[in-house]
């Protein structure tokens, strides 16, 4: 592959979005470890690098199929040949349900999220005009208060009215905890990570126990994997986040700097005095998160690789700008990599990722779901 | 137009970015007639909307050119016929120079920002190997403390070395008052736009008593350009979010909620009992601006257009997650208007405009400029 695109990252324009291959290659290999060790189903979340490159890559690694969020996730990815497919996102409107029976049509094996009776009637009656069936997976609520319903005998109720539809059938439940973003330590993560197992596990048993198999119980953030995931009875893992990982999971605790994946290579615009440095990254390439749904251990919008000097103080749109404590030996047009506070929004922003091994250019791949948002 | 795509907005999937046609030639307009009245030329931002159709809409109601951050986005309005571009961004990269270069191999008048002596140095290197000189105009800071030199003696002095340099012409001096965003309260705004004004013409006035000619002064983000346009000596205005407007600039008091021309439509995913409502439009669609430059005057993460009673609290990348004041008659799948809080990046987030008036489809127009952002 170097043979054939032998050019150094330092020799591209800016800013650009670089993997690095061998890291992602290691973070892929590490979530398929831990799941092949603890006899569980990894299904990944694409929605972090929307990639059918790296969507292929985590299938060979083992994955058993890809989560989604949004319906032309789904539709991207299928065409890129991945056959399992869940779309974890409560869906009720027939205009995105006629496409998932596209999905259907296609002999995609797609499973749609639910959490009200309500979205039930939808799906029954959309489905009604076609000659399929689909699986349906009940997301319960496991503290994040986003959507879901509450455990227990609330999905215990919701499971009873899938029995009566006969255009659906249940296939698990699950839970997304995206409210260990928000956690201050890694205690809390872990804290966190039993309760999100917990409330998959109470609502499978408690379903068991009212005659209904649940067969897939599925959780798993990129922060809670490793916990949740060990919990007795659950099933599968979902993590997205940590093909890639970012300057939040750092300030999480959940990776280290050296396992980040994707980096903004950025360049120098000027300096001003010894205090003021531009990058020419602003909001546009590096987003404004400084954490979701809380998180705010991470200092300034994205960590500058081997510059521990600086720190990027404020973005416009196109300016980052960065304040230097003390000293720096970066001059105008310098590049320098920058690890984003939130790798998947950030991939959003960009059309391609120019993929290296050690600094040298051996690939491009398309960001191929980048703002197929519907 | 009507009759070749006759659909109602509430038909079309979501999110989809739309345009209210009738509101964007309003906005237009009165940029346009503010510069004609002050007999002061009007060089609008593109990077708001970064589209070729609204950019030649500007240049068809008087505009004398337009103004761009990026390299990208010059090639990119340049191909679609657009001949007076100034590149108010300091730039100094041999590669991005080379790309300079192509615009005037094309006959664009291109004007690019300078803002060190240093950076000059790259750009008499580069031009020196061409036919070419390149006009170009230099940044003062007035306040923003992101680029630029500090007015009077020392734009005199960059004034002085471009004098210097053989493919080098000084056109004009600039300045952008991007901290006018932060604003308490629109009496400060006067203040800002006052300073603004002052810095442009203080570097002029310097610099014809040194002797050196200053044709342009040129000021103008869209919360001050009605002010620092107004001021004498003042020869140009470049505003660019004032063709869309936005929820910051209403919480500015620079625009009313009527003015805002670009919203996302959005659905109701689902309702969660009384207090909690959830659209599909999350930080990947409508971005997590809370207002440039420290402002804090929005409520949430954008305007629920006829839902004063909806706050969106929260932003996951695909949820946004609303409170309810009260009651709301919202429902599953209802369709909602949400007024970002930042135009410019939003419209960054999707590849096309649905343009209509008065709800009903007439036009699609391209993002032509969307993530060109080298």
């Amino acid at each position: 592959m170097r043979k054939m695109m032998a050019s150094n990252i330092q020799e591209l324009d800016t800013p650009t979005l670089l993997v690095d291959y061998k890291k992602l290659t290691k973070n892929i290999g590490e979530m398929s470890s831990f799941a092949r060790e603890q006899g569980i189903a990894l299904r990944p979340h694409i929605k972090t690098h929307k990639s059918i490159h790296i969507a292929k890559m985590q299938v060979e690694h083992g994955a058993v199929g890809i989560t989604v969020a949004k319906v032309d996730e789904a539709l991207v990815m299928a065409s890129g040949g991945i056959k399992d497919i869940l779309i974890a996102y409560p869906i009720a409107s027939p205009q995105k349900i006629k496409r998932i029976v596209q999905l259907l049509q296609e002999n995609i094996n797609v499973k749609l999220a639910v959490d009200s009776v309500e979205q039930l009637k939808y799906l029954q009656k959309e489905l009604e005009e076609t000659p399929f069936t689909l699986e349906v997976w009940i997301k319960v609520n496991s503290g994040l208060n986003r959507c879901g319903v509450e455990p227990g005998k609330d999905a215990v109720k919701l499971a009873q009215a899938i029995l009566f539809l006969s255009k659906l059938k249940l296939g698990g439940i699950f839970t997304h905890a995206g409210h260990s973003y928000g956690a201050t330590s890694y205690y809390k993560i872990e804290q966190i990570g039993a309760q999100e197992a917990n409330a998959v596990i109470e609502s499978a048993n408690a379903c068991e126990a009212a005659g209904i198999p649940i067969s897939v119980r599925s959780v798993g953030s990129t922060p809670t994997y490793r916990i949740a995931g060990k919990v007795k009875g659950i099933t599968e893992i979902r993590p997205g986040n940590a093909a890639f990982f970012d300057s939040i999971q750092v300030g999480l605790g959940v990776a280290k700097e050296e396992d980040c994946a994707l980096t903004v290579l950025a360049s120098v615009v000027s300096k001003y005095g010894e205090e003021r440095i531009v990058f020419d990254t602003g909001s546009k390439a590096l987003n404004l998160d400084k954490g979701a749904h809380g998180n705010s251990t991470v200092n300034g919008f994205g960590t500058v690789v081997g510059h521990e000097e600086i720190t990027i103080e404020r973005l416009s749109e196109e300016h980052g700008v960065g304040t230097i404590n003390g000293h720096t030996n970066l001059q105008m047009n310098d590049k320098v990599q920058i690890i984003p506070n939130h790798a998947c929004t950030v991939a959003n922003l960009f059309d391609e990722y120019v993929v290296h091994d050690d600094g040298k250019v051996i690939n491009r791949w398309k960001v191929d779901a980048r703002g197929m948002n519907k």
